[in-house]
């Protein structure tokens, strides 16, 4: 760490990430291949800002920085790298660099490159490791994924529950290694077990006479290392904890989760909702135009076997077609205010369910919530499409049929908004997944069918 | 805080949220207008899970609920409950249980309740507090919505930058009043500028005599109290920030922000995000289904203008539709498959958009990514269409013209998709906002046109 002149720095100058001059900057020195200039550049960046930098850029540039710049990578710039491009940079460091980069960064960091790499990618980065932390790491890795186990840095700060503030303090001073940070004293009882947390401003403001128990937090939770990721994130966000300690089947001390990894965690599940709930699979802004094209391809399969599925509905009614124009002209505007009205209300409910604020205690309520609801923009958009296409074709019976296929279709989308998420949720599958798809059939199906037929049964 | 029986308590029974159980035994205590039993129940639960508890249940029953509970309703449970609901629990306490909880809380908690109250209720919180605290809750509601300086704790631990550790510990010692969680000691100059940061596990494993400039952060951020919330997270999320210092226009100190702040914003971002997508605003689940009705109207009636407007396309080839009616069947196949791979586009783009992971520097390279994508799927799904038509009409020429159509409108899906998000924030708009109304007017009308016009040209 670079403890000299931290303070005399103006501060005003801090780089505070990757403005368009810079950039511009950087891509001269790379087609100038010039290695001073270059680093001239990028030093002054931060690890996370420079992980930008190379994610944004196209690979061709990307190789050719590397190829000027690679023995300037650590390990907080691998750590901050996306997965999707991380393969690629790890291949491109000489061998020494990846083993000074990966030495540096604690377990847990370890572990989260690791996941990602091929078998002998891992291979070269568990034999760059010092013997004690790769068997940290191996152990980890013996964890589920997207478990606590995996998230965990193992390195934790525990006191006996029997100390004092000043046996705390004296311990800390004469530790030679700590954690980077960390917010807790662990206190365990003699078979390693945590039982309560002391937040270092608390240990700082007691005296030194202050037994650790004394101080102990109010509020106490561990978690186990078998926890799923997501889990533990919810912990984290719903009792604002800062750092838990996580414990083997025996509830004993294996490691530690604090708030950085969580946020990471709960900032990834949103990401693969949004994404999930738009029919994009994983995916990142640097995959080429062949993996956005398979990455989109699944979704959009779907979409047209549920698309098909409601032109057979409308082929059934091909002779009232026939015979009135005005029902295909109409018929779209059915299915297109159904399947907004579900989209609306599926993702209301997927996101009430991922934050768990869609329970058992109000589903019922919330259930009639969205049928109402339906109803009444239902006869709202009924009555105003009534009217628009009585206006349009004169005919005031295809106003009340499509009228009236608005209300069905608008009951039947806040049906399905709500209760197919649940469903999907109840049975086991993720409901950003797929509920999109399931809702869209509905809609599509009951606008046609109901418009088409109210259509024949009523005009012709 | 309570300093005693922590250790002691079997960790095991921590109550970890609201079961199913817990909620029916409240439920029943609540019909049977037993406070004490209501209470013994309530009592063992975390505040969040308080809050979630008058969140899930109906307002009825919340009501009944707080008339026999009310008077245990502190500070922490105000500060966790949905702002949607706050308002009522607020109006349902005595005053001197609304004093007491509004002076336990510290000033950004405050100003949180605050913001979203009416102006009575707003006097009624300002009067409760001491005078102190209510300059400070004055000071705060000052800056703009949504501003650092909203979201800051004015309740800071500072220290001049010459102190030695001792000379810190020795203060923290000695001072009464420290806010529950802080995470650095924040170095200040003369003019209470702040130049550093110390973390308190340095502070703790620092010996007395070393300076604390010489153990300061190697990175530090400060943040102007007028910075979007938005930026806050940002940083926070990207520096891997604990906790950061506050300024005024003149650099002076004044308060802290510290991540749970900022993860809340963060979360709160991509709630809106989401739901913005969705075509659902401002929004909660313990809204009653008239808000709701309220709130899902605009888009919905958004998306009826784009309707009609594709209606309108469809109708300048009544004449064609009405020669082949297949052409009715088939069209809203080529509008679905548009829609959905705009989406998805817009989906990635606005996300890209909104982690600034989608800059100057690469969105060159992400249009003609997603331009590649859509032409690619658009060939592909031509072909899928163009045959299953040709099969399910026996006219290969059909086969040809919705080939064709469904190229033509994944191009426009892939254009639209990744123009339109990145115009709108371009212009100052939210891309999340707006984006989905203007993608699918453009793959509908596009869609149908495209069809219906080379049917017509190829066709007839």
């Amino acid at each position: 760490m670079n403890d000299e002149a931290i303070i005399e720095e103006p501060r005003e100058d801090e780089v505070r990430g990757l403005d368009r001059d810079r950039v511009e900057a950087i891509r001269d020195a790379v087609e100038a291949r010039d290695p001073e200039r270059l680093n001239d550049l990028i030093e002054p960046l931060h690890p996370a800002d420079i992980a930008d930098l190379l994610e944004q850029i196209g690979g061709q540039e990307r190789a050719e920085l590397l190829s000027l710049w690679s023995r300037e990578i650590d390990g907080d710039i691998l750590s901050e790298l996306d997965e999707s491009i991380r393969e690629e940079v790890i291949a491109a460091l000489p061998p020494e660099v990846l083993s000074e980069a990966v030495r540096e960064l604690e377990s847990d960091d370890v572990v989260d490159i690791l996941e990602d790499l091929e078998e002998p990618q891992q291979e070269i980065i568990l034999d760059a490791l010092e013997d004690a932390d790769r068997v940290a790491v191996e152990q980890a890795m013996s964890y589920p994924e997207y478990s606590a186990g995996r998230l965990m840095q193992r390195e934790t700060v525990v006191a006996p529950e029997h100390w004092t503030v000043g046996d705390a303090i004296d311990f800390l001073r004469s530790e030679d290694w700590l954690p980077d940070q960390f917010y807790h004293v662990i206190l365990v009882d003699p078979r390693m077990k945590p039982v309560g947390n002391v937040t270092l401003g608390r240990l700082l403001s007691s005296k030194r006479e202050v037994k650790l128990r004394d101080i102990a937090e109010e509020s106490f939770r561990t978690i186990r290392a078998t926890e799923d990721e997501a889990d533990v994130a919810y912990l984290f966000n719903q009792y604002h904890l800062i750092s838990a300690p996580v414990v083997d089947g025996d509830d004993r001390l294996v490691g530690v989760i604090t708030i950085d990894d969580a946020m990471n965690v709960l900032d990834e599940e949103h990401e693969e909702d949004i994404l999930r709930l738009a029919g994009v699979g994983e995916g990142s802004l640097s995959d080429n135009w062949f993996e956005t094209t398979k990455q989109r391809f699944p979704w959009l399969f779907v979409n047209l076997l549920t698309a098909i599925l409601a032109s057979l509905v409308i082929g059934l009614f091909e002779g009232s077609i026939s015979r009135i124009v005005a029902l295909a002209v109409l018929m779209p505007i059915v299915a297109s205010q159904g399947g907004n009205a579900g989209t609306q209300g599926l993702t209301v409910a997927v996101r009430a369910l991922a934050t768990r604020s869609l329970t058992y205690s109000n589903v019922g309520r919330v259930i009639g919530r969205e049928i109402a609801q339906g109803v009444a923009n239902g006869v709202f958009f009924g009555l105003i499409m009534g009217a628009i296409s009585y206006i349009w074709f004169g005919q005031p019976m295809l106003g009340v049929v499509i009228g009236l296929a608005m209300i069905i279709n608008l009951f039947a989308a806040a049906l399905a908004g709500i209760l197919i998420p649940v469903g999907l949720e109840k049975l086991g599958f993720d409901p950003a997944l797929s509920s999109g798809a399931f809702v869209t059939t509905v809609t599509d199906v009951v606008g046609f069918f109901a418009f088409l037929w109210l259509a024949t049964l009523i005009l012709l």
